[in-house]
């Protein structure tokens, strides 16, 4: 048994920020002088430096100064085999595909080119400071055997699935339903629960999704419950019309999953710029997630997400955020907080009445203000019931046993690296587990 | 005399990309091995390594590796005394400036204050590659003072002048058409064309301006016609409608300044984001410009710049881009290009008939994706006559002489520094002259 501890300054949630309005600092936990006590990888003890220090006399502390110790972020809607084309110029959603993402996700099929993709993508992504992600992959299996792999050799978790599409897309980047059910069988055999990995399957999007391909979706959630379901909704205009002409029996976007039973809890659907109003309530009455990836919604032009909307205490929807990269043109959550807030902020100006008095509603208008609580809650703790959290401390050992409620697992099988001070690689060192609600329903 | 190489990799402008659509690269120039020389600071000699080191042997080379090396780059809208609250929470543009920015604006009366705060100001604008700015001050001149004193001493460029409020603001801010005309006259007189300020004449905006405001600054001009004028136009749909309520007898925002004959080739609005197609024509006609400020814009809410509005080849308006910080959150053009870059493509999807048929444009929605080409060029050569223009390497010996049409002015007194290879701080030591047209006109 091995106890170390992390003195330094401590940035974290306990509860949900919107529960705080104008107290929101009562969601969160500051230590100026903080003290984190981990053995074998799990968090041990944590607290004021003075306490929790003459609790634990003679361990070994590193001290990180002029620093601030925060969870690791969670990304929930990123893809893998995007991280190659991160910045593709000029493009709307569905040009953008066509031109730059399924020529380059076609290329992992190459079992070398996944594997060095995912290295760099989860570099990347540890660099970035995010610990977590939901990813999509591709239509070939090979990324997402690879994704799962490497993840698993970080100790990383990674929510992830083959990425199924039958449409709308080139005869060598598309696949059949059979197959698509007949891999995602095989896949959630062997990675789902395995490690720290879980298995979301993976309907790209409803535009490139037939009927046959979604119902191939709800035999799998079928068979396989506690599996996630990622996918798209609702991103830019020309792809939601496509939608309805793909599935010209459904009344909206939502419904298109919903028509095959995929929107519960366990959904997460990426984006929703376009969602309309009872879509927001339908999404909230399922206990459904949407992702707001407002790097992407303004890279790709797609629109501007309702935050306010999303956020109605009436009807509101389970909520992370997520780069999309590379439809967002950054790996940083932090570069999704600064993209979130200016997203939120158009919406208010939208809703104030000075544009339209028509659409005036100001309690809306208010909730599009993406304070720094509210931020930084949404890329860590993510939900009010968050099951388990962690912070991003740079340790690298085997976790066994929550503390309390907050626990930090880490690197199983990476070597012991010590503490970096430089807060973008000591984020990027970090292997924490972390699974906020709208992940652990 | 003192003549030093600086060999590295080197991109810049030679023309203005959108007069190059297909081809923008030929608006470029590029060295992945060049040379720069320079004798006292000013650029002697500049091409590919091999041909322009033979022409000078003997002589002390730099070697920068891994770095590309680009002229510095121009803000051409930013506030110095809104330093300190960059990042202000929650507020569009009007409850913006009464609750965060004129109580820290008042501030700027105290000498102290000011000194240090331009300090900080010009050494933010240097480290992210800023070596010419646009600024606005504060209503007391002890602001300007010290940023043109300042500004001196490091031989930078700036563009300044006492900003005018008389309405609409605290009593202790606001000051009176007689002593802002008293004021601004001492001014120019001290610091127009004194080293490398240029003195702006400078109405905050037609929001806070009295008829008789304005008539202070028509008489300035009519004295001083070789100053600049800089303002704030259309930024907010609130403040628009303000305008009109204080100048009912014009027509619209730009119709406020040219009743007081401001608008002409020295003139720079910034923001334009509500500018109508007649306003945006008749800038173009009197050959104004107009400063494209994306991070303010969409941090404060403010809404989305018409940038294909603006390029309109028939009627194409002088632009240049600014950060406005603090309304701006950063301090980085780079950071300008990305948020400019998003504002494009939301444009796009806004004028590609699929959101409003109505609306269909598709020259101007085309119009509205910034190239890496036209981004560069924008926040560096900035206009396709620019009369002078330089690189950011970082030497610092006084100029003397021109060479062809490219010069490089360095700090006449600061000491040498030598070249840094981090490419921030190298930029951030750069002190280089650059005129664009829309600054020299």
């Amino acid at each position: 048994m091995s106890t170390i501890g992390i003195r330094g300054t401590f940035f974290d949630f306990i509860d949900d920020p919107w529960k705080h309005v104008g107290k929101e600092q009562d969601a969160a936990r500051f230590h100026k002088d903080g003290l984190l006590v981990v053995t074998d990888g799990i968090i041990a003890d944590f607290g004021p430096y003075e306490r929790v220090a003459a609790a634990h006399p003679g361990i070994v502390i590193s001290h990180i100064k002029d620093r601030i110790i925060v969870p690791g972020f969670i990304d929930g809607h990123i893809h893998l085999p995007q991280t190659r084309i991160l910045g593709a110029f000029g493009e709307q959603l569905l040009p953008w595909l066509q031109t730059w993402v399924y020529p380059e996700e076609l290329k992992y099929k190459d079992r070398d080119y996944a594997r060095e993709g995912v290295k760099r993508f989860l570099d990347a992504l540890l660099a970035s400071g995010t610990t977590t992600c939901q990813a999509f992959t591709s239509s070939s299996p090979v990324a997402t055997e690879e994704l799962f792999e490497e993840a698993a050799r970080r100790n990383m978790r990674v929510i992830s699935g083959l990425t199924g599409i039958d449409r709308n897309a080139p005869a060598e980047f598309i696949d059949t339903p059979e197959n698509f059910y007949r891999d995602s069988k095989r896949l959630i055999a062997t990675y789902h629960n395995k490690g720290r990995n879980l298995y979301a399957i993976t309907p790209r999007f409803a535009y490139g999704a037939s009927p046959d391909l979604l119902k191939a979706c709800q035999r799998l959630k079928h068979e396989h419950p506690d599996c996630w379901v990622n996918t798209h909704i609702s991103e830019n205009p020309s792809e939601c019309r496509g939608v309805l002409v793909e599935h010209p029996d459904c009344e909206d976007y939502l419904g298109v999953y919903e028509k095959f039973d995929l929107v519960g809890p366990k959904f997460s659907g990426g984006h929703g710029v376009y969602l309309t109003n009872g879509e927001f309530r339908r999404m909230s009455k399922k206990g459904a997630a949407v992702v707001f990836c407002p790097c992407s919604n303004l890279f790709l032009g797609s629109g501007l997400f309702r935050l306010g909307r999303a956020t109605d205490p009436e009807h509101r929807v389970k909520m992370s955020f997520g780069t999309d990269m590379g439809g967002g043109n950054r790996f940083s959550m932090i570069q999704v907080l600064d993209d979130a807030y200016k997203v939120g902020m158009c919406n208010n100006t939208m809703l104030d009445g000075s544009i339209d008095p028509v659409r005036k509603d100001l309690a809306e208008a208010e909730r599009n203000k993406l304070s720094p609580y509210r931020g930084f809650w949404s890329i860590t703790l993510a939900a009010p019931k968050a099951s388990t959290s962690t912070t991003s401390s740079a340790t690298s050992r085997p976790a066994r046993k929550p503390i309390s409620s907050r626990s930090i697992r880490t690197a199983a099988r990476s070597p012991s690296r010590g503490i970096s001070r430089s807060p973008p690689r000591a984020a990027g060192r970090a292997r924490s587990r972390k699974r906020p609600t709208c992940f652990s329903a």
